[in-house]
């Protein structure tokens, strides 16, 4: 087998990896800036791809890691609400046109899922649930061995599953939704709700607040802000929850910015799932765990997508 | 091949069927009556597997759908409500023992989502969504063409998704399940309890009325009745909503009693869905249908089970 690229296409930086089959780490990586809101998202993707593409072997295919929405059948990005060169636009049949082999795509949440499941945290487990808590919260599921896709595609979209009918709207418009109880921003915006119904707490009414301040503040023991964590938990539970209803899997993996935070999450996390899960043989050996990648799961995701679809096809 | 045998075990009714290969009618057939509270249950099975058992031709496995908690991988019930004799009993190893051939077991509705998967209203579809709506909600799940099952065995109980935090108790004794809005008793449980509220409506307030009695008045024109309706409909599109996003199936087929009303259920139920459902590619294509092989979805699904195991572990 010849070389795999993989591509992940983050907010603020575009990377490239080449990886030679059976190596874990990767033979050349180029890290360039998105520039997600300027033309030529599409040019840079792929100069950062020639410069890590062997020049001295075969390049087998390409795979790509990439905010949604998108179809990963077709490999066609839907309209995005970050970058607009890819309104609409064919990444993967593009790519292939230009380096003439297969390429791939899925969204960032399900090939961080994939990478933890090959090589991270959810290694040699059948059945995994990820989640990614940061501006937004994103879901990937494994089941017997296989990436759950969905026939559109949009399988996974844990973030936007109902948690309450009637609570607050979320990013995407809808009311209720997991992401806006758990997400960092969901975090702020209940803080600044509460200052301004008058709660006593060290922060301020600042528009510009982060989540990353608020759990600061509760480090020091801001009772508004560990309330606010602790609401993100117990809402995170109620959904995690359902997830185990769902999908029964073995382990649970968490990955973004929010879930770094520890215990101000994660105790009432513990408790809140704890009290939901209607039969207790879902916790029989259940793991739950920290994503171990880090921000390489994406491009190692997207690498193994490769890996797959090319076996698939052969 | 030889003959498969598939077991179906209801709270009334324990029918066996023998499915020659390729054949879609069974080539015997039995129905006994479960007497699920007296003991022999486990007996009464076996008695109506050797009258449906060929005399001329080997036995290849048994299938068996049962109503749950179980444990498809051990072929193991676990602690039953309904049928004593089963708590904690090895039915599967027991079959084996006594026919000497392999034998599955899962619940009963992810067995008829199997059945409706290969015999019935989904067919050719590759992820499906199966809900069965009757004294509890039941939930079953194709990805890929495969029936999801979990680590536990125990996934897709969807049924027991937190739809509502604060909701009413669930008949598992948890708080704000999709049963608890929109199963039968759900739909008694809310007509009721607003009739001791004072609401006006044709019905009286009595313990013995079903869901049956509901929709009866619903279609003569009662306000409460038809609220009662609309409300689980409600929540039944919330409920689907999330599963869409979780699952993406390219159809969701309604089985059980309830499902059978109409639109008095599922005008409400589309409504809530289009109003729920966050992108709407979700939609596209999406096909919403009533299960087509009615009581013997079990069957067959059961029958599939254990074609499918044999092929595996051949």
């Amino acid at each position: 087998m010849g070389t795999i690229i993989a591509v992940d296409i983050g907010g603020t930086h575009l990377r490239t990896a080449a990886y030679e089959s059976e190596q874990f780490e990767p033979s050349a990586y180029r890290r360039v800036k998105t520039l997600a809101d300027e033309p030529g998202v599409f040019e840079r993707m792929v100069k950062a791809i020639e410069e890590v593409r062997p020049h001295d072997g075969p390049l087998d295919g390409i795979g790509v890691a990439s905010p949604g929405p998108l179809d990963p059948h077709t490999g066609h990005m839907l309209a995005t609400p970050n970058i607009k060169q890819f309104d609409n636009f064919p990444l993967a049949p593009k790519l292939t046109e230009h380096f003439g082999v297969p390429a791939f795509l899925d969204n960032d949440a399900n090939m961080a899922c994939l990478g933890e499941w090959k090589y991270g945290a959810a290694k040699g487990h059948h059945d995994v649930l990820y989640l990614t808590i940061s501006t937004g919260i994103g879901g990937g599921v494994i089941a017997n061995d296989r990436l759950l896709q969905g026939y559109h595609g949009l399988a996974a979209e844990l973030g936007h599953t109902i948690v309450d009918p009637d609570g607050p709207p979320c990013s995407c418009g809808f009311r209720g939704h997991l992401e806006s109880f758990s997400s960092g921003p969901a975090i702020v915006k209940y803080v600044l709700k509460e200052l301004e119904n008058g709660a006593k707490s060290i922060l301020k009414p600042d528009p510009n607040l982060n989540a990353k301040q608020v759990a600061d503040a509760a480090l020091r023991g801001d009772a508004l802000a560990i309330a606010a964590y602790r609401r993100a938990g117990e809402y995170l539970g109620i959904g995690v929850a359902s997830f185990l209803h769902a999908f029964d899997p073995s382990i649970v993996v968490f990955g973004g910015g929010v879930s770094q935070v520890g215990p101000l999450l994660f105790d009432s996390f513990h408790a809140s799932l704890r009290k939901r899960v209607f039969h207790p043989r879902y916790l029989d050996n259940l793991k739950i765990e920290m994503a171990a990648l880090g921000d390489d799961a994406g491009l190692l995701g997207a690498r193994t997508l490769a890996e797959q679809s090319l076996q698939a096809i052969r």
